[in-house]
């Protein structure tokens, strides 16, 4: 190993060949900056180059910041790797992993084994249970019904199954008890399989949400029940559950009973149709939820087709507009017990914002509306296959390099790849502050004669993969900063609530696939998230399925649901006095 | 009135004109003794007759007691009327009235207004009515998706229905609540409908247990369910209890959705059976329960058609024979609760009891057999049209006066009858206290050639209405020696247990439909129940029925059920080590 190593001639190589993979999308030429580290001892590498300096910025190069490819080591050298410096598919889903919760579910196995009860002994089975646990639990009476196959007459021996204070099965043999997390989206349904004894993700299974046929959005979808009733909307999703957990169980020979508790996360909307509930509160002013705390159900009320007796926990959702998701992000990096603030950032078609710490949050959403997922951009996609998903342009040339997902030729740009472009423009001069194109003679820089708008063409239609150029335009730059501007006046807003500044938040948590995926220094340098240190930017990855996991397997995090929901204060932006100005004055780019 | 009293000449005349029914089936002879009362001025009316001094006891006579049908009222007189005086029809389900319970169900209606949220506030509906009743109330599943219904966006105003800590309804406008209390019994299920703002009793309805055609006891219904399943039996008795609501609701114009909870009490095998629960442990030592708790289970889950998030309560069971109709005694009397020492006695096929006061309570089943019940005699019958119920027989001719139910010509006894007859028969000296029918030339005395047994003729075929004499035979007396020597053998072992004496009993209540309709007088002499004054002797009626009223509609008695069961120490009669020299003893008429 130490003579491979040995060979590399610089850090990035270094660090690949011993299997961490670092972002460097210019092929290792000291230019697209994706693959800063920090040295601890700077004495133990060469010292930082002309194209450093002119990449990285001065507070960078004061905390010790280089390019991982221009450095070569002299000695034992000490790094810390920022997490915006790994290969995405290797992120890691920070601290709702690190946080190493412990293992400790709602759902419980007791084994107890009872002697014959004595003649004349008025009790019955069911209070021996309780004198031998000197408990007072209750039973499911889908359970009671069940009591006599676990008796014998000689000796009462089983596995209790106990939801709380409730008996919710008697099992005859040391089976496995196992748990299902749901996070519905509005798009994708995901559906974990847990093991509660070890906490173990047995596996997943993922579908589009079922209830796309009635609307592709939220607003459609709320729409649609208020015309026609909720029942289709809400029997879609509970049927496609109950499909993904049939296939999870039958793939891992599974017995459907084994599956005691689920746990299902979402944002307000999805939270409500679940539950078999009209919208109809969440679409009209003041978008009041009918109900925001953690419910209890049993399955076979909602129709979940796990144990008849199990148990469907619905987490809290915190506002009409904030819901489970965030709640995710707030379980599964503790922003709600720390000292320091933390701001969380999740971004989708609404962003959702909290800020805070142990002693106050606040909490807003901001309407920043699909651009940033690429919708509504003209040759902006999804993340899937031939999305550009990141770039770095050459200063002179302008010329583009880029990835794409799966290496596919390119169709058009998805999220990640939007910023990057942006901040890439910036950078090189060809856009300003004010989201202005400027041109500088360069073919790429041109007006565009059916719109009239200028336009840069980011790849020649020779080398797509849709036979046609694909271009940013005027437009398409609008739409970026009337989302990023949203999203910066909620922070700003809600700094201003703290009466905080930027500089005192010591954590921003980035939540979602999106927060998972972007390039951490372009969105700050387009002003999407506010302009922090490296090292206190986290991407939390999916909050939501995380949140809906770490509720399944921790009794304690449960437990903290609902206190979390009422600390937090919910803003209604558009009611606040400076949002407009706030708006208007978000918009430019740093 | 004053007029018409004056024309009277006794007082049993009297008492009957101002509406007072006193039992006198001798036409007022002084011959049946049935007529008693206590004068508590004696000098207010004429003395003694020589025929009350044949008719009563000492004792009676020294505790001022009188045959009302020979006393003459002198001036304005005060008396005390022993309710085994009055006529059945008439005599009151003493305490369990008499104990006047505050009408406080666990089900609560609760109206309440909220304004419209304000804007900003990030508070749910169902948080608003929390705060509003500054409670932490949940929901029911069912509820909940109803919730919508109440909202209106200007102002939420709706009835709550709430029970235990859980709202169960929403209603729109005043509309009243009800409940239904419902006695399981082997032969009879009686449904009784309850206005749970008033506590009034509104309607009754009964049928034949369903069961019946799965077999006419008990022992074969277990035998059947242990064999096929309990399934059969479950579903004919919800199927039974259903039609009853559904009934009583059609006839009085009530909204089956408007009843929010039924409490029942049953026998432990009706109880276990009525669950769905195989009655199995119920048939083999040591006949453990499989749960004997109170129980509260959605009426959704046991198909139970009212409210279906209304709450069916199962009363619970004391032990594996004793049910919750002796709870309904308990709850009745309040036994359980006072310093005197009460006894309770509830005769049915078997014989249930208890024993003791506040600090300590025995209990017992005594397996008296259907004998008191009219079964397994040449000529016992249930209770019904045509069945001596009394008796009265004249010591020269040997002659019966007696009284049949509807007046109908006889044709067989039934239960208090019975007592009746052996009573007259040890007192008129044709049959002596070893149960030896005794000949003294009376032709109504006679051998019967077929079975070789003495038999006493009641009546004679003319006058019957099967065409028959109706016959008390030698073996017939053998098996009501057989069930009054179980009940007093239990009784016995009880005193015993608590180190009391017959005298130390402050009161005795007597149970069950048998226990309202007997002579008490008559239940003494045969020793079927111990020698205590008339006066410390209650019937309370149907107190399974009356039990399952009081926990319908008293939070505090519902309370106390599952620790009154806990307090009761369960004997079993047959592990007593005395039992048989007890009982050998009992079987003698006293």
């Amino acid at each position: 190993m130490e003579d491979v190593i040995e060979n590399k001639t610089n850090l990035l190589d270094i660090l690949n060949c011993i299997g961490i993979k670092i972002e460097a999308i210019c092929g290792a030429k000291g230019k697209c900056g994706k693959c800063k580290v920090i040295i601890e001892n700077p004495n133990a590498a060469n010292q930082i180059t002309f194209q450093e300096k002119k990449i990285l910025s001065k507070e960078e190069i004061d905390s010790g910041i280089r390019l991982s490819c221009l450095v070569r080591p002299l000695e034992d050298i000490s790094i810390i790797i920022p997490d915006s410096s790994l290969q995405k598919e290797q992120r890691i889903l920070c601290e709702g992993i690190s946080r190493k919760i412990d293992i400790e579910p709602l759902i419980k196995k007791n084994k107890i084994k009872i002697s014959k009860p004595m003649l004349g002994g008025e009790d019955s089975f069911f209070n021996y249970i309780n004198k031998e646990l000197k408990s007072e639990l209750k039973i499911d009476y889908n359970t009671l019904i069940k009591m006599n196959d676990a008796i014998n007459y000689e000796v009462l021996e089983t596995n209790l199954i106990i939801f709380k204070d409730e008996i919710i099965d008697l099992l005859k043999d040391e089976d496995k008890i196992y748990g299902i997390s749901v996070d519905i989206g509005t798009t994708t349904v995901v559906v974990y399989l847990i093991d509660l004894e070890t906490g173990a993700q047995i596996d997943v299974e993922s579908i589009l949400n079922p209830q796309m046929k009635y609307g592709e959005d939220v607003i459609s979808r709320i729409t649609y029940s208020l015309e026609k009733g909720v029942s289709d909307l809400h029997h879609s999703i509970i049927g496609g559950i109950n499909l993904m957990i049939k296939k999870l169980c039958d793939r891992n020979h599974i017995d459907i009973n084994s599956i005691y508790e689920m746990t299902a996360v979402g944002n307000t909307a999805m939270h409500h149709i679940f539950l078999n509930i009209i919208p109809k509160s969440l679409s009209v002013s003041p978008f009041t939820p009918v109900i925001s705390k953690g419910l209890d159900i049993k399955a076979r009320d909602l129709n979940i087709k796990i144990n008849s007796s199990g148990n469907v926990h619905v987490l809290p959702i915190i506002s009409g507009f904030v819901g489970a998701d965030t709640l995710g992000v707030l379980l599964a990096t503790g922003l709600y017990k720390k000292d320091e603030i933390s701001l969380a950032i999740d971004i989708g078609t609404n962003g959702e914002l909290v800020l805070g710490n142990k002693d106050k949050m606040v909490s807003c959403s901001c309407a920043a509306g699909p651009a940033l997922e690429g919708g509504h951009l003209n040759f902006g996609m999804r993340a899937s296959s031939g999305a550009i998903e990141s770039i770095f342009i050459e200063k002179n040339s302008l010329d583009s390099f880029y990835k794409t997902i799966n290496n596919s030729s390119p169709r058009g740009i998805c999220g990640s790849g939007v910023i990057d472009l942006v901040a890439e423009m910036l950078r090189v001069g060809i856009l300003d502050n004010s989201g202005k194109i400027i041109e500088n003679g360069n073919e790429r820089i041109r007006k565009n004669i059916s719109n009239n708008q200028k336009e840069f063409v980011v790849e020649w239609k020779q080398k797509t993969d849709i036979g046609k150029d694909i271009v940013v335009t005027a437009s398409d730059i609008r739409e970026i900063q009337l989302a990023k501007g949203a999203i910066m006046t909620g922070v700003n807003i809600l700094l201003e609530k703290l009466d905080i500044k930027v500089n005192d938040i010591d954590n921003l948590y980035l939540a979602g696939a999106f927060g998972n995926y972007i390039d951490v220094n372009n969105a700050i340098k387009i002003g999407l998230i506010p302009d922090i240190p490296l090292e206190k930017i986290k991407s939390v990855g999916n909050a939501a399925g995380e949140g809906a996991k770490i509720s399944l397997l921790s009794r304690k995090m449960r437990c903290e649901e609902d206190i979390i929901i009422k600390k937090i204060d919910y803003i209604e932006l558009a009611s606040e006095k400076n949002f407009n100005a706030e708006f208007i004055n978000s918009l430019k780019f740093p």
